[in-house]
C-alpha cells in the first residue's frame, strides 16, 4: 500500500502537471518514513536564464525547489491518511499545495545537472514545512528555500 | 538615453534569457521613475500544474514573480548608472541578481492570462527590495512575493 | 459578543502575555470585518538596538510585527468560532500560533513613537496570511512583514 | 588582532545594545574562521509570550534568531576589513544591518534556557546570509530561519 501510494504520487507529479515536464524532471527519491525527497533534472537551453553566461534562470531554481518540497508534503499526506484508498487519497494530494516559500540564491547556476533535496523540519496533519537544497553535480550549492506546505 | 536603456532591459530579458520565453511573459511597463514594472502572459498548456483544474502552476507564479522584481531592480541599475554607455551599462546589468525571494500563494491560478506587477520598497546603491503581486484578468489576486536584489 | 470576544482578544494580548508588557504596546484598532489590527508604542530606552544611532532594536521591529499580525489572525479566529461560547473561544485563541514570518527591514527605526497595521490577505478556516508595516509618527515606513498564522 | 576584533563585536552586542540586556543574552562563540556564532539566555517571565502555557514569546524568538545571524554578519564584516584599525571596524560595524529574515516556528519554545546557533550559507563582501537554528537545552529545535545581511 505504501509503495502504490508513493507511485500515485510519482505518476501524479510526472503525468498530470505538465510545466513539471517542460522543466524534464525525475523524481529519485521519496521516503515514506522521514518524507525526504529528491528531485533531478538536466540542465538543457530552455531553462537558461542568461544566455551568455549559460546558467539556470532564477524562476527554474524556485520552481524546482518549490516542487521538491511539495513531494515531502504529498508523503505527509499520504502517511495521515494511509488507511483510505487510493482513490480518496488522490483526492487529498490535489488538494494539497503551497502556502508560502522563500529561496535564497547562494551562487550561479552552472551545471550539467542538478539533484534538489528535501526535508521536513515540522511535520503536521495540515501543515508541513520543508527545507529544501539544490545543487549540480560537482555538490555545489546553487540555492537553499524554505516552503511551507498545506496538506489535504 | 533612459529610453535606450529601458529598451536595453526589454531586449536583455526577452532575447537573452531563454527561459522567459518558454514562460511567453510580454513586458508591458517599464517605469524609470518609480523603478514599477508590469509583465504579462497568457494562460498555455505547458504553463499548467493540475491538469484536472488547470491552474497555474506554483513554480511558474514564483518564476514570474522573482523576474518582474528582476526588472525593478535592472530599472534601478541604470538609474545608478545613468551616466556610463549603453556597453558599460549591460555589464552591471548582468551581473545583478536575486539574493532571495518569498512567494505567497494565495489563491488557486486560474485565468486566460496573468499580470504581474512589481514596487519598489527599498531603493539602494547596491540593495532593492520589491513587492510583487500577480492577477488575473479579473483582478483576482493570485499570489503576492517579495524579493531582495543585488544590482551590479 | 463580537465586541466582548475583540475584549478578550484585548486583554489576553496586554495580560497574559508579559512580553507584550515589555515592548509597552497598545491595541489602537482590532476591526471585526476586515481582520485588520493595528499596535503603537512609545521610543524607549529599553529597545534600542544602538545607543550610538538611538534607533529601535531589529528584534523589537520583528516581535511588533509578528504580534501585529498575530492579532489579525486571532480576529479571524473569533470569527472563525462567533458561535462559541467566550471561554471555549478563549482555548481557540491560545492554540493560535505563528507559522512563519519575513520582515523587511526597510530604514532606521527612529521616532519617538512607532505604528505598527496589519492586513489580511489570506483568510481560510485554518491559515492567516497578513501584511505588516510600520512606521514611525512622521509616516516613514521602517519595516514591512508577511506572517502565516495558524489559527484554533 | 583577531582576539582584538571579535572583543570589540562582543562589547559592541552586550553594552551598546540595550534590548540585548532585556532579552538577557550570553555570546557563547564567535568563530573568526567560519562566521559561526551561539548565543544563549536563560528563560524569565518577561520573555514568556503566554503565561498558561510559559513558553517563550515569539518575538523573543524571532529578535534572538536575527541578533545571532547579526553576529555572523559582524564577523565577516571584520574578516572584510581585517587590516584596519579597530576604530575604523567599530563604524563599519555600526553601519551593518539585517536587510530582511525569515523565521520558521517549528514547536512551543518550552524549556529552562536557550540556545541559538548560526552558520554562514553566503558570505560576500556586502552579503552575508546565514541560518539560525533556536533549541532548548533538550536539544529540542525551537524554530529556525534565515537573515540576509548588509555588511559596512
Amino acid at each position: 500500500m505504501k509503495q502504490a501510494a508513493l507511485e500515485q504520487i510519482r505518476s501524479y507529479y510526472l503525468e498530470f502537471l505538465p510545466f513539471n515536464k517542460v522543466l524534464g524532471i525525475a523524481i529519485d527519491l521519496l521516503d515514506y518514513d522521514t518524507g525526504g525527497a529528491q528531485v533531478s533534472f538536466p540542465m538543457k537551453p530552455d531553462l537558461i536564464g542568461n544566455s551568455a553566461a549559460g546558467i539556470l534562470h532564477g524562476g527554474v531554481t524556485a520552481a524546482v525547489i518549490d516542487l521538491t518540497g511539495g513531494l515531502s508534503a504529498l508523503i505527509s499526506c499520504v502517511k495521515y491518511h494511509e488507511k483510505e484508498s487510493l482513490e480518496q487519497l488522490y483526492k487529498w494530494m490535489t488538494a494539497s499545495a503551497t502556502i508560502d516559500m522563500r529561496v535564497d540564491y547562494l551562487r550561479p547556476g552552472k551545471g550539467d545537472a542538478f539533484v534538489c533535496k528535501s526535508r521536513i523540519i515540522r511535520a503536521g496533519s495540515r501543515i508541513v514545512v520543508s527545507k529544501m537544497a539544490l545543487s549540480n553535480l560537482q555538490d555545489v550549492c546553487i540555492a537553499t528555500g524554505t516552503g511551507t506546505y498545506l496538506i489535504g
